[in-house]
């Protein structure tokens, strides 16, 4: 890619010709560093899930990339690339507007991944998924959504390859946001409150507890499985938390660290949000993969919601991913597959539990810090991004902002020229209604 | 810029070094060929408006700019040129996934102005206008919005540089797009609908009609103007229709040059929709220059809806640019200062005029063809738009797209391989409520 040869500009694109052609695995490290996952097991037999029975779940392709710690590289489908053309490569923005309102002496990049119409990072998943599906002959796939980014990128993925989409929405996001149901719709998705009366789980889940009407990430999960494993020709996509998603994500990274090393940037902390950890895994992709091989230290900080604490309150052991009990054990953080977090506006990091990846990272000491914020502060670190920045952050991507802002205003006081890269996983534009009630002193911490 | 070496790629971006930092002055040009447009008339005494009476209504550098016919190029200011990096150079893209869709031998082109938190081209010149009144110590700026777009850009503008802004949203998309409001009031603006009881002019429309209660922009024209010339220390700014507006969007085409130029394409065919005539203005600017020069010979197609046909139903003559008659008279395609258009979801076309600068081009043949095109075809082609290209437009940008899938067609029928450029002005995350009305087969042409 050319490089710049003045200054360092706003934002740094590389080429299409530059674009990654794989993936990164970064199971393939971790176990030569004695650190990998342990296996998924299956809740019945307590043995390791096998690949056939993944392949009930997803299609085939996906799962063998689940279970996968062998391939460093994963190579990019053609068709899945040409996709990526339309929207990537996503720019590394540096933030000039926001260093000079902070008056810090720290360089601030942001990778930003809301340029497209699901309005986030998803798509780069939700594109391979359904490719994977089609190519197949999978008909139909169901999923679940919390604020409606994941469901809106599969909606856009399962539109191109001509999929049927069945969404199940977590009912509070889906209230407070029934312009994202709509933009599903037109992609010709069709979209579900969850808990709902459509599945056993979910009918057993509301006769269960009228307090888990506002939904949850996890059991919206579970009733897309129900359906998945009962339909034929029907299978489960996710849109964070599993291997596969998050490798597809490294995209994010290696495009992130391509641009950086064209400008001569090297970050000193790495800062993203984690819900399901997709995003944050993605991020820190190469830079972890440097740290794991000795070659580089660069400082990772993950975000999560004080509202839904998984890594700094939670446990680290195996438990469902659901919280239905349908799917397989996973050894992570986690509160539990019963929590039921409040219904605070970063729908996308709603979820009890957390990639295993991330979980080991942050165990083994990988992932040097773990922060939970608290989410009025999240929306005034949002608007001032806002204001000076010109991108309306969705309320998750805004979780990093805060930190990032935190970091460099502690190198304002240590006059350290720290150079700091945030990930910007997407844009607000459906969640007016939270930054209404924040901007009419309504917002709390838990709603 | 970096020349890409192979074939074409999906998108075509300037370096920051080479976005343009001069705007393209067409006046200039149209005065050499004896078309320059004819003065803005003073309603009172039918005399050509003076630069000291057009300094009541805008800040004096607008005001200049909107009476210069002498400066062929204009300098964009220093500030402007940063703050256009923050979202600029915008893509032209090669729509492929569009032309196979069609299967058309066309080759289509478009530029897209959306990916910005305004939505739209209207950033480009609203933070030139809200430079101009900060550098001249103005503190307080009113302005109109329809479909919000105008609003948002302006509110981010005055946000940025700590101004204070009073927007008079059309009533029927401030009720259909709630959010609009929500977005501005983020970036600190004030928004009231309009009509209102807060102006003289408002009120003497409420009182007269009951049936303009839907506002119109020629309507919250007035009011924001009758606010900025009766406050201390304000000026009215305006979001299309100005030769100064069209002055700053011209930035949209000497990019989209600057970028075929880079992979050795001119179009046959410019095409973009026309509410006020300044995003369509700005795309055909530098190709218009090469017409206007004997130097080239692209075709421009103007798109208007057919429920507001300024130029296709209209009369060419001196009209009001306002309802409530308040501001000078321009000659131009008009429907009426009177007229009102039904509440259609493309609430940036719904306006009675155009541009003094397009309606002369019109007029003189420069622009070869208008087209007036029905609302629900509209949303077909926005659909289909969106479902092979990823990227949700608005409803006035869909205009463009509606023509340019009707031109790509012809080349299917005529075996003609033509590239066809089209203006992609904004996205339609706010406009969900009509894509709902057409999913639902409730859109008509009329609401």
């Amino acid at each position: 890619m050319e490089k710049i040869p003045s200054n360092i500009p706003y934002k740094t694109y590389l080429n299409e010709h530059d674009l990654p052609k794989a993936w990164y695995n970064i199971r393939v490290d971790m176990k030569k560093k004695g650190i990998d996952i342990n296996p998924l097991l299956n809740p019945g037999t307590m043995q390791p899930v096998t690949l056939d029975e993944l392949s009930h779940i997803f299609c085939t392709e996906l799962a063998k990339q689940e279970l996968d710690n062998t391939n460093q590289y994963i190579e990019i489908p053609g068709e899945v690339q040409d996709f990526y053309k339309m929207y990537r490569p996503s720019p590394v923005v540096r933030a000039y507007c926001l260093e000079k309102v902070l008056g810090t002496p720290a360089k601030i990049y942001y990778k930003f991944e809301g340029n497209n119409t699901s309005g986030s990072h998803k798509l780069n998943s939700a594109i391979a998924q359904a490719y994977y599906a089609k190519a197949q002959g999978i008909t139909n796939i169901t999923t679940e959504t919390g604020a409606g980014q994941w469901g809106t990128a599969l909606s856009m993925a399962c539109g191109y390859f001509g999929l049927d989409l069945l969404v199940y929405m977590v009912r509070c996001s889906a209230q407070s946001k029934p312009m994202r149901k709509t933009l599903m719709e037109t992609y010709g998705a069709t979209v579900i409150e969850s808990p709902s009366t459509t599945t056993k789980v979910g009918q057993a889940m509301l006769d269960a507890s009228p307090d888990n009407y506002t939904g949850s990430l996890g059991t919206a999960i579970s009733e897309a499985v129900e359906v998945a494993v009962t339909k034929p020709n029907t299978r489960y996509e996710l849109g964070s938390v599993l291997n596969q998603v998050l490798l597809h994500q490294t995209i994010i990274g290696i495009e992130s660290k391509l641009a950086l090393d064209s400008i001569d940037e090297y970050p000193d902390e790495v800062i993203g949000c984690i819900g399901g950890g997709s995003n944050f895994g993605g991020l820190i992709a190469e830079y972890m993969h440097d740290k794991l091989d000795g070659k580089g230290n660069a400082h990772f900080i993950a975000v999560e919601p004080e509202s839904c604490p998984s890594c700094t309150k939670g446990e680290f052991r195996y438990d469902f991913c659901d919280t239905g009990k349908v799917t397989p054990l996973a050894e992570m953080y986690t509160l539990g597959y019963d929590f039921m977090p409040a219904p605070t506006h970063a729908g996308g990091l709603r979820y009890h539990g957390m990639s295993p990846i991330i979980s080991k990272l942050i165990k083994e000491g990988y992932v040097d810090d773990v922060r939970a914020v608290d989410q009025v502060s999240v929306f005034a670190a949002a608007e001032q991004f806002a204001r000076c920045e010109g991108i309306l952050p969705a309320p998750e991507s805004a979780h990093a902002i805060k930190v990032a802002i935190d970091e460099a205003l502690k190198c304002k006081e240590s006059s350290e020229t720290k150079t700091i890269l945030f990930g910007l996983t997407g844009t607000g534009y459906f969640d007016l209604y939270a930054y209404d009630k924040f901007n009419k002193h309504t917002l709390t911490g838990s709603n």
